[in-house]
């Protein structure tokens, strides 16, 4: 597949998540500004649309129909993009796929109560699907999302918790292990798993899967942090060094840390530690620009993100023949778009 | 029903509920101190626990037996506190049943991350409830959490939308509205519904037990406001005055409002509008100690406390009305509790 074909996929199922998700969420009424509408702000700013795209590729390559996924794939959006809203108030951020985040826009309490409202409607979709796809499946479904959000959740509690207590002493180990849960479990696995469970598929063919998808995962979540350091704002759409703003754990920065100096290493983890401009806290203790500057020129010179890609192309080659010895999901544009992915989610600079 | 046994029900049910609650929420392994051990700091704090006493309360009435509704009771605590928690950061309230707010202790971005969490791990229990009470069963007391947790959201959207606008021009009839949504629903409505799905309870039978529930829990917001104007910081266990520190919309201001001349009003109505000290803003612009005790002064004033609990008593004496019509629920002791909740909810003073 060519890059301009795997952009159209990803268009194509983003397009169709989109429009379920409109059907999904109640457009008019009292609440609509107040609240609905307000849940279709992420979703309709451009984005890679992943979610939707794994979960009816896989299905679609399974010998699966599009219309009994949909509302799932949907499902995986409005849940994606409730994480998305509390994600940008836990971190603060800025911006979000190059629009102001929506608690800079309406303020903490609404983007909280935005997200919230979110993960109420998407059970609605789920106990629906009893009638599109049968009882049996539709649950399975249900548990397949509870553990994504409970697995996520899981993750993101870690990551905060290194962030608060100031761990730096992180192995590869740690930072994978967090990677599975917060970035492979709810972009990857989830969808993966849901598109295959509407088609029946066997535990067998659902535990080959789920290794293809964790493996898919960490090395998208390792480019996306690579991208961070060193991605073009408008590309990316994010804050640039945005990671070393928060003080974020990333493999670049580890591997930096691992290779520095004790004198230096002790001043990074003090930079790291100091909050972003806008936090609470005196303001004399912020980070500035210069300290941000230094910590990105120390992990470049460090060979920090040629290790971080590096590693990356492991985990990806690792999904690629993952994916290869499930020889009975037959050829197909579909199963040709699952395996154009693992160069896509290494290569890509957006 | 005396104040003691009208505590000791409540108590014992909350007791229970906190015991099922300990069942469902892991407490060992890697994630339990940065996670599911601060699920369970809100539950074990010392609290009313209205939610699962009128749960397990309209099943016992209704003939039902304790253990199949137990697990519904703790997945209805499990929301209550996850929503505690999210409120108390879009508030930006200091205490909780007389502690510091958890994202006080924690931050606000592990605060929001618990409360996500406990979300997603509610949707366990009920997926096993299947066992416990039948898949139509479980299947329909999800319909009423998911209705649940979406009323509460668009009741506080209208909240929130009321105070970012700096909307003051509401009647009772609006206030009424919300106060529906965001109270009723989910602190009467739901529960009481659950426990009577799990006994098999006709449809007639739901909606007679979802009227008296609707208009008891108006009469408890509304008591509830008053208390936070008059009540005793020991007994009621938040901030006094927060309404007005938060700039909420009350039947007692609203009555004030109306009652006052329009250049005090309008003076009001610019104070209200003030964030409070510790918000965001510049400092000069922020609420005073001084301005909210004028607040409070002139709805003293103007008899709006007095307002306020006549209009509760009335919201009572309907719940009252619409249990005597229930006449099928046999005489129990757990039918005298819900009756001797109607006078609880208005009289009591915390």
């Amino acid at each position: 597949m060519t890059p301009a074909e795997i952009d159209g996929y990803l268009d194509d199922c983003r397009v169709l998540a989109l429009e379920e998700l409109e059907r999904i969420v109640p457009a008019h009424g009292r609440y609509a500004p107040v609240l609905y509408g307000l849940m279709l702000d992420y979703p309709r700013r451009v984005s890679k649309g992943l979610r939707p795209a794994l979960c009816i590729a896989t299905c679609r390559a399974l010998g699966g129909a599009l219309e009994p996924v949909l509302s799932s794939a949907a499902v995986l959006e409005l849940y994606h993009n409730a994480f998305l809203i509390h994600d940008d108030v836990e971190d603060g951020s800025e911006l979000r796929r190059d629009r102001p985040t929506l608690h800079r826009t309406h303020g903490v309490p609404v983007a909280v109560n935005v997200g919230d409202a979110m993960l109420a409607l998407a059970l609605e979709p789920l106990l629906d699907n009893m009638a599109a796809v049968g009882l049996g499946k539709a649950l399975r479904i249900m548990r397949v999302v509870a553990r994504m959000a409970r697995e996520s959740a899981e993750g993101q509690a870690l990551e905060l918790d290194w962030m608060r207590r100031g761990r730096w002493d992180l192995t590869d180990v740690d930072y994978v292990r967090m990677v599975y849960k917060k970035t492979s479990w709810y972009t990857f696995i989830a969808p993966v798993l849901i598109g295959a469970i509407v088609t029946g598929a066997s535990p067998a063919a659902l535990a080959e899967l789920r290794r293809f998808a964790a493996l898919l995962g960490i090395a998208f979540q390792i480019q996306d942090d690579v991208l961070n350091l060193v991605g073009e704002q408008a590309r990316y759409g994010k804050e640039i060094a945005g990671d070393l703003w928060e003080g974020k754990r990333t493999l670049a920065l580890s591997h930096a840390l691992r290779s520095t100096q004790t004198g230096d290493r002790e001043q990074m983890c003090a930079v790291l530690l100091k909050p972003r401009p806008y936090d609470e806290g005196d303001p004399g203790v912020h980070k500035t620009s210069d300290e941000v500057r230094w910590l990105a020129g120390l992990i470049d010179r460090s060979g920090g993100v040629d290790y971080a890609q590096r590693v990356a192309g492991r985990y990806a080659r690792r999904a690629a023949r993952a994916l290869q010895r499930a020889t009975w999901i037959e050829p197909s544009i579909h199963r040709d778009f699952l395996a154009a992915l693992v160069d896509f989610v290494v290569d890509r600079d957006r």
